[in-house]
């Protein structure tokens, strides 16, 4: 366990740039935590998610407006208003963010226990606790693929069908909390769940 | 602010060795949060302070036995039934902490209010809302050196006295609060303070 693939959570500051869709959208929703700005829906298939966008980016500017501070409504109006070519966004790679990489025993398991996606218990000496898992983190990401909002079941089976490496981003529940908070359950229904390339 | 210098947090895991010191000590005080076992405290010029363990770091390991969900007593009593010589030990890097890189305006302000150590509040359009420092989080280190239990006074002292890049280490206050809800205030005068190299 000391020698761990490198994690995909950089924190590294980046430059989008986005064009509206037909219907004008970005197909982003932001959310306001701690006067920063952070994605909290990305929609399939939409400028968006072709950006690269993820849940939990931090946005700190769109087209050289600093927007720590804005209200997630007054964010949305600036998208809105925004020109339908060259939306510019500086995005710091997800703060809270991060990725603990797990190995599956002759089993097939990792060593959790999760319910709603929140993870609420660790198998003693299981790849889980040797590399560090926490309870009370929600699972945001496996192997690059968003599961925020899907089934318990549909988790477990992405984890079942993974290679014997899995990748495992996740979040203190306390702040996805907030993130979502304001989120109707039926966008999750239309998130963009495409792993990285 | 889009080319910034590298971030001291990296989250890697590392393996530590510690000796014990004259007096048995370790110099540390370990405390559980969401079943993983953190340091929250080096006492200066410790055999932990030496060994580079810092507020916040992960303790996975003590030799070979893996801690997570154990209660901070048991993790302390592990220390102390351990030899004196070669306790090793497997850290990740402060899971919760990052670091924002700001830089001084042309008054020496780096542009953020902070009370009791923790992040109240961000001027518009300052180094710290282009850079995208969050409220409700607690400073821990300047430049690298703890300023976790310090004086306000003496934390703007060493914001002024700065080169005009001011990295600051941060971590969501609700999770400082409890990895520091069982410390006596009076080990903040022992702390390890000094500076990375």
């Amino acid at each position: 366990s000391l020698s761990l693939p490198k994690a995909t959570v950089t924190q590294a500051i980046r430059q989008v740039v986005l064009c509206k869709d037909r219907n004008g959208k970005c197909g982003l929703r932001l959310h306001s935590v701690d006067s920063g700005v952070f994605v909290c829906y990305v929609a399939a298939n939409s400028p968006g998610a072709l950006a690269g966008l993820r849940f939990g980016d931090q946005i700190l500017e769109i087209n050289n407006v600093t927007v720590a501070g804005m209200t997630m409504d007054k964010c949305h109006d600036i998208l809105k208003k925004a020109p339908a070519n060259n939306i510019t966004m500086a995005v710091r790679d997800r703060p809270f963010e991060r990725n603990v990489t797990l190995h599956k025993d002759s089993l097939g398991h990792v060593g959790f226990q999760f319910k709603n996606g929140k993870i609420i218990a660790l198998v003693v000496d299981s790849s889980a606790a040797r590399n560090g898992l926490l309870t009370d983190h929600q699972i945001l990401e496996i192997n690059t693929i968003n599961v925020v909002g899907m089934k318990d079941k549909e988790i477990s089976k992405i984890i079942d069908e993974s290679p014997s490496v899995v990748n495992i981003t996740i979040i203190p529940y306390g702040i996805y909390e907030r993130m979502i908070n304001k989120m109707s359950s039926s966008l999750f229904k239309e998130l963009d769940r495409t792993p990285a390339a």
